[in-house]
């Protein structure tokens, strides 16, 4: 593999898999639901997430111990992550866009961060300094590893867009943090794992991006550490951080979601980079379990608070849904590499319900405020957030422009940046595009032959995808475009049924040749598994790849959501010019106290038919203080 | 009101109310379900908390600070409370049985508690030593304050059954700690308050026995305290700890729910002895919410395992419910103070309810293992408890023997210890009976004239409650038994239709007379108000006051309970023989896993029809590893 191939500017770059995946200097978002997006994070919510860190001293964090004032350290312990998580989403955005500005601005922190930086790598504001408690002293809790995992990813993204040791102090400061976790955690080293996975799968990504194996050879050891409990036991059990058992012995994510998503997301690196197919069986099997048992209408994925953890198989409340934003981005790391290991293009169906229902749900249409959990129902509409303090993350009922404990904007902000590494693959035969995204491709096929398409779609509000041939191979060419379950059955692709959940043509292509895959996005009603008894006896409504709610803001005035039924027989219809909104038959119920609200089975409810107006979930929150539920019971 | 009647032996004696409590030494249990978990706490559950916090060191921490090493402390800040809790139940059950053993061994631990005693009745084993924070260091999380409120409530039992500072050590002890409080905490002094409420409902409770007005005063002036922010915000809001508005002004009970419980009892038992009616209308009125829309079919309470609180409004998830062991005592002293205060004998029914399916379901058959949480639903069976070592409450699959919060186990100890004082009252016109239990009382009317009488039944096992008079007054007589919600309207006296929740009969008496309350126990099917989605589709089994769940112990080897639904039109049958159980027709259903578990709603599954056997809530994971659900999903 030539460095130039492990360089591509994507996020996720395997040594090996069934498709190589598009870099942003192959796929660019032009218009329509992520170029907007993508768009807005630039402009606002990078910015916004730099004047926060700032605002609360975690970017001063690195001063404040140089200076030895590490009394004026703010922030939890994991403060440096969110500082890396920023510089990532700088280092995509600058790589994207090629902003002067922001390349300033990553180097101006980065020279803070490599001033704080030790001798020997180490770096942390939180530890390790006259008045601090010693390096290492609280691997369970003390997030060191998965500070520096974060500060590696940011380098990797340097890396990938253009830079290296000899321009960037950040890739110097990562890669020097990098061989210190190596000396002080490899064969022979200290004999631990870090509460917090996050580590292993950015020591995969440096290993790809520099090429050199000793950092995945690392990766594999924490790997391979985990599950032997070396970590303490808690009260929420080891299970909590994944020590419980060793990642290829487990059936099922468990614990901690984001750390639990994290790890399978390096376990999928590592199985693949060095050819252990018993590893990556095993972490797509737990996968899909968690899908099928674990995981919520939205890709949404937590279901205790407690311990932001998965809960029992089916127990998925939708009002105490915790569904953490960072486990969304979590959901699409992991999904993401499956399909690029397995060429299986129905990861991509993952990939595309949790970027829609969780990831875009989390920031305000303004780009200034962000949901930290992500439930399905809502009782009460809560107050607005502080605007100028950091909202405790307990307590989100509306979106909140930072938080005490604040990785989800950061979290956002990077996946936003990059996104336009889910968009693509290519193979020996063609282009393979996973994500209906308006977009420009260029490209070359392994003969070295160039390809340049155009994708014209207005999705998910309409359900034409166009794939404009601007430049075509001189042979054969394949295009595939995939084709979602809700769908499958129902699309074609250029007037002709498609069978199956890949739309595919391959043929001779001359530039200006267009195919166009017709999907059905007419709304739909959705039923639970019968298992999931938090819902039973209603059903939600999705369009394409959007799941709608009702929202009280389209009710009268200060009638509480939880009035609302659908009515048996309902179909729901597309609300035409509401920006993806769609109308079904309901009835308002209304029902009195009773001062015991448990008796004899009765009659139901009756209720005033109304016309329903349901909005797209991501949308929800953002007319102000409000109810809402995405599960609508049925009128019996 | 003389001394005497400040002493009569019950655990709450109001000063004034619309009904007179009856003491230990006036209702004896005889026989039945309430007296065999009397003797079963006595002779199993009391010895094992006494070995259990012997073998943890709690009740050890008072030598070692004793002797200056604060650091062989152990336990959590509130350890302490949890020796106080063991006194207090001991004190009730020496007085109620008169063994001498357990007044030494009271004696014992308490000479410990006085020698650890400041000079100025402070007394902790966590704060104010050399090596310690200081005192009041941590009012929010400290509880300093809520340990003297269960240190002054053993106090109280003592007091109460015959001992005074003449012959006690704890009563010493413990009113030198009153005192220290008032001079800390009185006017002028320190302007807080506890972060766990206790001391408001012990200090009440020691002016009654002291017949010393200054206790009630500190006590009303931290109730006044609350509300006014003086403890600091935190993630979960202020209003985790009630400080978040003034009592009065509040609209239902929020927050950790055992502290806002004790808080509630503290306030009824402030507003009757303080003539405050408005207050207690406020607290009356809060409660009435918190069980019309807060509250589980065991009138268990709390919904979040985070911060062990109410969840909103209808927010009830069967599955995560906390209802905390600790919640249904707290529920159990404030309905029972509403009762004394208003006379409105249903919120006897509260109490019954939660006595049976919380307070019972928390210790086993044997007595010696305890549940910290009772959840309606379990999904996965769990692993027994270690048997050796304090358990984490979190992970409570099945009963422990211990916890590290071990708060349950004794509080569950001391309410049984002392459960005749929930029985029955006396007014002017005669004796009401509230609990059905097989008892002796021998009272005095107002007019100093005996009434004794024998209740005799088998209840919940069977509806007939037969009132035989050991010794009438001269004159007319009213006795009065409560009649169930779910009974009114069904139940006879004597062969007649009883009207409204009292069957009541007003006569001159004679011993050797006998009346026979005859309620309809039989089995029933019971529906939630439509608003509690987490059972929507569900219908729950009740007998009587017991709820009924399906076990996995009952179904096929391998089966999971959540393959039970309720046949249409099933009728509930007595499963006689069975301890309680009762049979219904029923399906088990099968449903293979789908990669997606949401879809198009489809037919119903396909089931096999069987005869379930339910089992009493309270009696669940008796029988090993299991999985349960009291809320039974209706084929459709």
């Amino acid at each position: 593999m030539t460095t130039t191939a492990t360089r591509r500017p994507a996020p996720v770059v395997p040594a090996h898999g069934a498709l190589r995946p598009l870099g942003l200097d192959e796929v660019e978002l032009t218009d329509g639901f992520w170029a907007e997006r993508q768009r807005r994070n630039a402009e606002v919510s990078i910015p916004h997430c730099d004047r926060w860190e700032t605002k609360v001293g975690w970017i001063d964090n690195f001063r404040h111990v140089l200076d030895g004032q590490v009394e004026r350290r703010t922030g939890r312990e994991f403060a440096d992550s969110d500082v890396y998580k920023l510089l990532e989403a700088m280092a995509w955005e600058a790589g994207r866009s090629g902003d002067a500005e922001l390349d300033a601005r990553i180097e101006q922190i980065a020279l803070l961060v490599e001033a704080a930086q030790d001798d020997d790598g180490y770096v942390s504001t939180r530890y390790g300094r006259p008045g601090q408690e010693p390096r290492y002293s609280d691997l369970a809790w003390g997030h060191e590893l998965y500070c520096f995992g974060h500060l590696i990813q940011a380098a990797v993204a340097r890396l990938r867009t253009g830079h290296d040791d000899s321009d960037d102090t950040l890739v110097r400061v990562a890669r020097r943090a990098a061989d210190h976790v190596c000396a002080e955690f490899g064969p022979g080293g200290r004999d631990g794992v870090c509460g917090h996975p996050e580590i292993e799968v950015a020591l995969v990504e440096l290993a790809r991006a520099t090429g050199e194996r000793r950092y995945l050879d690392q990766a594999r050891l924490f790997l391979d550490r985990r599950g032997r409990g070396t970590l303490p036991d808690i009260e929420f059990g080891r299970s909590y951080y994944q020590d419980d058992r060793p990642v290829r012995e487990a059936q099922v994510l468990r614990g901690h979601v984001v750390r639990a998503l994290y790890l399978a997301a390096a376990a999928v690196d590592v199985a693949v980079d060095t050819h252990d197919d018993e590893l990556l069986e095993a972490v797509r099997g737990q996968f899909a379990r968690t899908l099928a048992r674990r995981t919520y209408l939205t890709g949404g994925m937590g279901s205790h608070h407690q311990d932001e953890a998965y809960g029992d198989d089916f127990e998925l409340p939708a009002d105490r849904a915790y569904s953490e934003t960072c486990a969304g981005v979590g959901s699409v790391m992991v999904a993401w590499r499956l399909l690029l290991a397995t060429g299986d293009v129905s990861w991509g169906d993952v990939v595309e319900r949790t970027l829609y229902n969780v990831v875009a749900t989390s920031p305000s249409r303004d780009g200034d405020a962000f949901f930290y959990t992500n439930p399905l129902h809502k009782r009460e509409p809560g107050e607005p957030a502080d605007p100028d303090r950091a909202s405790p993350r307990a307590l989100s009922r509306l979106r909140a422009p930072w938080f005490e404990v604040s990785c989800c904007p950061t979290n956002v902000a990077r996946t936003l940046a990059s996104l336009a590494g889910y968009v693509a693959t290519v193979s020996a035969e063609g282009v393979q595009i996973h994500q209906h995204v308006g977009c420009r491709i260029a490209t070359t096929l392994e003969n070295g032959e160039a390809v340049r398409l155009e994708v014209l779609t207005s999705y998910p509000d309409d359900g034409s995808v166009v794939v404009r041939v601007l430049e075509a191979p001189a042979g054969d060419l394949t295009l595939s475009l995939r084709v979602p379950e809700w769908s499958v059955g129902r699309a074609t692709l250029d007037g002709r049924a498609v069978d199956g959940s890949t739309a595919s043509v391959r043929r001779k292509f001359a530039a200006g040749d267009e195919i166009c895959l017709q999907l059905d996005v007419r709304p739909r009603l959705t039923a639970a598994d019968d298992r999931v008894d938090a819902v039973r006896g209603c059903v939600a409504v999705e369009r394409g790849p959007v799941v709608l709610c009702a929202e009280s803001a389209d009710l009268p005035a200060g009638t509480h959501v939880d009035r609302v039924r659908l009515a048996a027989e309902a179909v729901p219809r597309d609300d035409s010019g509401s920006g993806g909104g769609v109308r079904v038959d309901g009835l308002l119920v209304e029902r009195a106290d009773r001062s015991w609200p448990y008796g004899p089975p009765g009659d139901p409810e009756p209720g005033d038919r109304v016309e329903l107006r349901l909005v797209p979930y991501h949308d929800w929150a953002n007319r102000g203080p409000s109810t809402m539920r995405v599960w609508l019971p049925q009128a019996r």
